[in-house]
């Protein structure tokens, strides 16, 4: 294979990206930005080689332990549990999160052959049972797969006597009622308070 | 900047690629895929050292001729001129040309600051205007920025006397009359044989 679609077809590797978005790709790097090549070359060599996983909440990080779970400061009785550290850094962002967290890396999928052991269910409870611990929040997606995550993961860790919570459904801040779908209207009235 | 953040932002110079889009193709590559990661960086380097132009028709290629450049059983009195590799590869495909081509790697697009000195106009009269060749097949796009370079070069060509031509405009093979578009039918109508 000659080097123009031996990059094509390690582009199409990329998720969302197949043949016609990897053409276009590799035209326009070794067209227009040569230098975006090599740069984009050396820092998925220094990704592959220098991230992995904090020991702590699984999240990416270069060292044994996370900053996140580094910081001794933090709520120590308040364990969230998202499903990727792109969630976990929106939860972050929100400001209103002083706890730690646990970091999926995946939810529950059966049709694409992804169950409960793959996505560090069995870290999860043994992390859940450390002392101190006092409730784990449940923030998976409120998707099907993000719901179904949360199901068996609640009832695995109420089994085992820890509490485990959901965060509220309900209507986004800032949406007029005309505009929200029913299933969210449904559940803002069923979780009124 | 660690290196995942570095990885992300590498990742959103590819065309088409935002934050979301780069922070889920790190995620996965890092999560999924880090032997893809490896080989998309060792490609990414290969292709940005390896790949350079055809001398003669500026299409990507290792060697000083490309295959086609360097076949000389094709007929030399045509040369048909394409925005890409891409466009190349699709007229290959259709395996009804035999002649030469010219890769101008970019269209004509005054809102982005691309003349014709940018696309290679220069070499495209140099090439048309050496002996042997009869026709220049203007095959750049029919969207308004591939027509308007169709159209400057045209021009140019046949103010030195060579004979320039276009691909037919009409309607697609396989299609109800019903559903092609207006501009089209009008375009079938006048150009009818």
């Amino acid at each position: 294979m000659n080097p123009l679609d031996g990059l094509i077809e390690a582009l199409k590797r990329l998720p969302g990206v197949g043949q016609k978005s990897a053409q276009r790709m590799a035209y326009h790097l070794l067209q227009h930005d040569r230098d975006g090549a090599r740069s984009l070359a050396a820092a998925l060599q220094a990704a592959a080689e220098q991230v992995g996983h904090c020991q702590r909440c699984h999240t990416f990080s270069e060292s044994a332990l996370c900053d996140i779970c580094a910081d001794t400061s933090r709520d120590a009785s308040l364990l969230c549990v998202v499903e990727s550290p792109a969630d976990q850094a929106a939860l972050e962002r929100s400001n209103s999160y002083k706890g730690y967290y646990f970091v999926l890396l995946g939810r529950v999928s059966p049709l694409d052959g992804v169950g409960v052991h793959q996505i560090g269910a069995a870290e999860l409870l043994a992390r859940a049972a450390e002392a101190g611990v006092a409730e784990v929040i449940l923030a998976t997606s409120f998707t099907a797969e993000g719901e179904a995550t949360a199901h068996v993961l609640g009832e695995a860790l109420r089994s085992r006597g820890i509490r485990a919570t959901r965060l509220a459904r309900g209507v986004p801040v800032g949406s007029e009622l005309e505009y929200v779908d029913l299933g969210t209207i449904a559940h803002a009235l069923v979780d009124r308070r």
